[in-house]
Formats: structure tokens, C-alpha cells, sequence
């Protein structure tokens, strides 16, 4: 018998991260379900349903009862092994979702019972029913908004707001610029800039349901939605003479489709990759960054929140902001299809689809 | 009859910084010879040396006895109307080069006669034999120097001099890997790394006289030279077991050459471009920017000096650290060809071939 307990070391942030301490002899109270996989492969092969006890509640740990957890595409290539970091095996699968606190040691102030919470780092292992953590791995979250908000908030919403504040200093009537605009990054780029006065020029492939999507993301605040053919087109001229050239480029989808943006950027703008969907390298040419002084960054979330695991209010500010907007109606609830934990195996499939909806395992 | 005479405008400083003007009815003192382009093409349709007058040197002006001038690549770009500032016409050619002061204005302090001088700024126009300028157009230069180091420190040895000191904090025992490595750049990387004791990993082409030239920067300084095809080899593993991974690249070739760097930086680097010989854009992979968070910028010496030229103490402060330098072995002449000035076309013939020795012009 042994029971599944997040261990984030500190020592090693970047490839140890993701270790799950098997503790052998360790008395537990009770026994939870969690989706475990012991190597790395296809989830059909390697991710399965488990029950595994659940450990009394130390003396600085709180006991959580899970509520809501999505399955996000970079879990997928984690259970594949295909990440930038990855667990020690066996694993609890999940890196998102919302909890309600049930239980608190007795050292514990920062957090009660019936707080909802959500992990600090990438690894907690969210896709299962109940978790016993330290204190200091999660961080509250406001009960008044949606649960699907709560549970999604912590990876596309941060990454957006990120991106935005953390490269370039945007102010009311600059621009930004990007590809994948439809992903769920893209829309919280929306609205986001939306609630900034920020104008936003957001590129997606052209498809069947084309005007539908442009209605979509214009209802979410879009100023210019435009496909990546239109970006070739010379009315790209005649846009830049009613909005300014962008100072900010996002690009979630690499080749042709960031190498094409170059030439509709500022003078000195920064270009910042968060995904490559296309799997091809963008073709950067030398004048962009020598005679445009073009500079390109990326970012990773979960590397943010590893450079800021010491300073958790960092991330308690961001989760607080974007929490603001969603009860103000300027960051909505991303459209997802609520799937019972025990059909795990439905949001996994459906998440190899990158064209799909987001699937989110319901806990209770 | 006309003068030709720098006239930097600061207002405009990207598009018409270059540009000259024509003073119709200013006296003139005498005359000098100049090599003068009046439209844009090859420099054999479009370089004529001709005979100009030389203005009286006004309050605040300098009189200038050129002494050297190299022809550099971006030179004959500008001629060709195929670089990132280009010159009102009609023109004198030449960015870079050293002059004697002949004569200074009553208000001028700053300069005496007898001291040598570079220009501050691109488009000074330094292919003739006299010149009068504003004081502050230039700056001093020490005379224990040979007159080919001094012609020739404000671009190349600059260049490397700024990429090494402005995107990271070298520390001896740290790595930089460069491209392009035999290039006048190049050479001055391996210098300046050397008495900072920061290792060079230098690639250069595969060429008939490679041993010579693996000795040759060997001499200057620098720890390992390798080739392209070498890069892919499993012995740069081996390699990476007694030298740091590099912290900084600098790429001067683009294309596949600096795409074949991404996985030999260390995490967090910086990739600096200043060229693109290759004429081809580097394939950058997402995963570089993502997962190994290296950053890319270019660097261009004429918008670092066109920043700078509120306040000509860091340029000051530079070319004094470099000529300390060359006082001390540290940085060598480059290895050149000296051609009478009445002998131009062959300087400029020489330049059209990326493989050919630098060639300077000789004034006197």
C-alpha cells in the first residue's frame, strides 16, 4: 500500500518538479480516485483510474476535495512525455483545477475550511477526487465566480495577462497583434486588451465556420480579426492607417504564420512566443531585428510560476485582477464541455483534437 | 558651384540622417577631392571622384585633413540604396575613418588642431581628402595608435565591443559562440573575450586555407574553432564536459548556421544578430524560445550611435577602452589592404567579395 503525495522540490526546479513521493508506511484516513500513470505513452495505454489512499491531514496541511479540473493540451504531452518538464513516476495526471479546502492542520492560518484553492505550481496532479497538500502549494480563490472560471483560471487567463504586462508597457490605443486568436490564450488576450483600451489585430485560419468564429471573438472585444491569407492582402496597408502599427506580436503557432507578421510590426516591438501548433520554426529574418530592432522573447507559465514560487503574492495580485474582471463581465467563462471524472477517457480523446472545445473532469 | 556638407538631422534620425546639403552661395577656402555618388546603383555606374570646395571653417566648425577610410560592406549597400538609413543625394560615400585637424573655429574648445578625429555618426562621408564639420560631429581619437586601427575602430571593433558588453554580464569561465568568426567582428569578439578571459567557441566556414585560419584566430585568442558541418557533430557533447555552455551567441550568417546554435545555448541566453550573409532567415523552434527562454535581439552600431548622440561620453568612454586595448596588444590591426585613394575602384571591387581582405583608402 502507499500513498501518492506532491513533492516540489525547490533544489531542482526544472527537472524534478513534477515528483510524486511515494510514502510507504505513512498512515492515511481514507482512500480517494485519481487518474495515475506509472510510464510515459499514449493516455489509452498509460492513464488510469486508481484508488489510492489519502493521508491525515499534517499539522501544515489542508485537505482538499477536488471540484474541477481541465484537461489541458500540455497535460496530454506530459502523460506522453513530450514536455519541457516532467514528473518522477508514478504520477497523478493534471496540472489545473479548483479545490474546496475540507480540512486544515492545526499550524495552518493562511487558509480555511470551505476556501476554494488552486495549485501554485505545474505538478500538483488535479485530476483526482481528493488531495492532502502543505499549505503553501495552493492559493485561495474567490467562491463568486463560476467553478469552470475558478478551475481555468490559473494557465490561459495568467499566461494572457502575463504576456501582456510583462514584455512591453501597453497603454490605451497601442496594439497587439496575434496568430491562434481563437485558442484559449487568444480570447483572454481579447478581453484583456479589451478591458485596457488596447486594440488587438487577431489572426485564425480560415475555416468552415468562419464568420461564426469572427463573430465570436468580436463579441469578446476583438477590434480586427483577420485570416492568415488576408495578412498577405495590401488592405493591411489601409488598416495601419486607422490603427497603429502593433507594438506587441503573441504567436502560439510558428512558421509562415509568425514569420509573416515581421513586416506589420513597430520599429522596436517585441514578438513573444507561447506555442508552436504549427510545429514548424518561424523563419526570422536578419533585417527584422538588425534595421526594425525586433526582439523575441517566450514564455512559459509554468516557469514564471517557478521563478516566483518565493513570492506567492505575485500570483495571488494576478488571480485577484483576473478575478475582478470576471465579475465585471470583462473575462466570461471559457466555452467547455463539463465531463464526469469517471469518463476521463472522453476529455482525453477529444483533447488530442487541437480543434476541439476545452474538456473540463467535473469531481463531484 | 556647390559644398557638400554632413547636415545630421536629429528630429528625423532613422530616415534622413544621411543627408547632405547643398549650400549654394557660402564661400569656400579651397577645394578637395571626393568621391561622390548623385543616385543610387553599382558603385562603377554610380562613384565618381570629383573636386569639391571646402567652405571656411565657421565659429563652431573643425577642418578636417582625412587620412584614412576603409570601404566596408555596408558602405557599398548604402551606394547601392540597399541599406536600413539611406543619404539624401547627392552624396559623399564612406562611414567610417580618421582625420587630421587642420584648423578649428574661435568658439571651439572642445578639439584642437593637430588631433586626430572619427566621426560620431553614420554618413559622415569620409571618402575625401578634407573635410569641415561641426565640432561635435566628432570625437578624439588617441595618435599612439596606428592610423589603420584608428581608421577602422568605430564600426568592427565597436560592434563587438557593445554585443559583449550590453545583453549579458559576461564573467571570466563564461562561453560565447559566434558565426562568422574570421569577419572583422568576429576577429574583435575573439580579442576582446580573450582579455576578459570569457572562452570563444568561433565557427567559420569550411575553406581551402582552413588550417591557416584556424591558426590565425587561434593567435588572436580564441579557445575552439569549428566548422558548420563540425557542429552537428557528437563531439560538441564532449565538448560541453570542459567549457561552459555559451550564455551569448552573436550571428552575422543567419539561416541554417544560426538555427544549428539553439541547442548548444545555455538555458536563459541571449542570441545577438548583426548580420545576415546567408541572405537566408534563421528557422527558429519554438521549444528555443519556450522551454530554454533564449532571447533574441539584433544589434545595428549606427542606431546605437544614433541613441547615443545626446551624449558622445559612452562613445568616448568606448573608443578610449578599445585604444587602450590596441596599446596593450590586446586588440590587433586588422589585417588589410592600403589603396590610394585615386586607386578606388579597386578598394571597392575588392569589397563586392565576402571572402576578400578589408581594404582601406589612403588619403595622404
Amino acid at each position: 500500500m502507499f500513498v501518492f503525495r506532491p513533492l516540489l522540490s525547490r533544489r531542482t526546479p526544472v527537472c524534478h518538479c513534477n515528483a510524486w513521493k511515494i510514502i510507504e508506511q505513512r498512515s492515511y484516513q481514507t482512500s480517494c480516485e485519481a487518474l495515475i500513470y506509472r510510464r510515459h505513452g499514449p493516455y489509452a495505454d498509460v492513464l488510469k483510474l486508481e484508488h489510492i489512499p489519502v493521508p491525515y491531514t499534517g499539522h501544515d496541511d489542508i485537505h482538499i476535495r477536488m471540484l474541477a479540473a481541465p484537461v489541458n493540451p500540455a497535460d496530454v504531452n506530459m502523460l506522453q512525455g513530450n514536455y519541457g518538464i516532467l514528473p518522477n513516476l508514478p504520477a497523478v495526471g493534471g496540472n489545473e483545477g479548483v479545490g474546496e479546502v475540507i480540512q486544515v492542520g492545526h499550524e495552518v492560518n493562511s487558509i480555511k475550511p470551505g476556501q476554494w484553492v488552486v495549485p501554485i505550481d505545474c505538478g500538483f496532479g488535479t485530476w483526482r477526487t481528493e488531495a492532502v497538500c502543505k499549505a503553501n502549494e495552493v492559493i485561495p480563490v474567490a467562491k463568486d465566480i463560476s467553478v469552470i472560471s475558478a478551475a481555468t483560471l490559473s494557465v490561459n487567463p495568467c499566461t494572457a495577462y502575463r504576456m501582456l504586462m510583462d514584455f512591453v508597457t501597453l497603454r490605451p490605443g497601442d496594439t497587439v497583434i496575434q496568430n491562434g486568436a481563437n485558442s484559449g490564450v487568444g480570447q483572454a488576450v481579447i478581453q484583456i486588451c479589451a478591458s485596457m483600451g488596447v486594440n488587438t489585430i487577431n489572426i485564425i485560419r480560415d475555416r468552415s465556420d468562419l464568420s461564426e468564429t469572427i463573430k465570436k471573438l468580436q463579441s469578446l472585444g476583438a477590434n480586427y480579426v483577420i485570416t492568415e491569407d488576408m495578412l498577405h492582402n495590401e488592405e493591411m496597408a489601409n488598416l495601419f492607417k486607422v490603427v497603429e502599427r502593433p507594438k506587441l506580436a503573441l504567436n502560439c503557432v510558428g512558421g509562415s504564420s509568425a514569420g509573416n507578421l515581421f513586416c506589420h510590426l513597430k520599429d522596436g516591438s517585441t514578438m513573444v512566443t507561447y506555442g508552436g501548433m504549427s510545429r514548424k520554426p518561424t523563419p526570422l529574418p536578419a533585417k527584422a531585428l538588425i534595421f526594425k530592432n525586433i526582439r523575441l522573447c517566450g514564455f512559459w507559465m509554468t516557469q514564471w510560476k517557478r521563478n516566483n514560487l518565493h513570492d506567492p503574492t505575485k500570483l495571488m495580485t494576478m488571480v485577484s485582477e483576473l478575478t475582478e474582471m470576471i465579475r465585471k463581465g470583462q473575462l466570461s467563462e471559457p466555452s467547455c464541455t463539463k465531463v464526469p471524472f469517471c469518463d476521463f477517457s472522453k476529455a482525453l480523446q477529444a483533447t488530442m483534437d487541437p480543434h476541439t472545445n476545452k474538456h473540463v473532469l467535473i469531481m463531484n
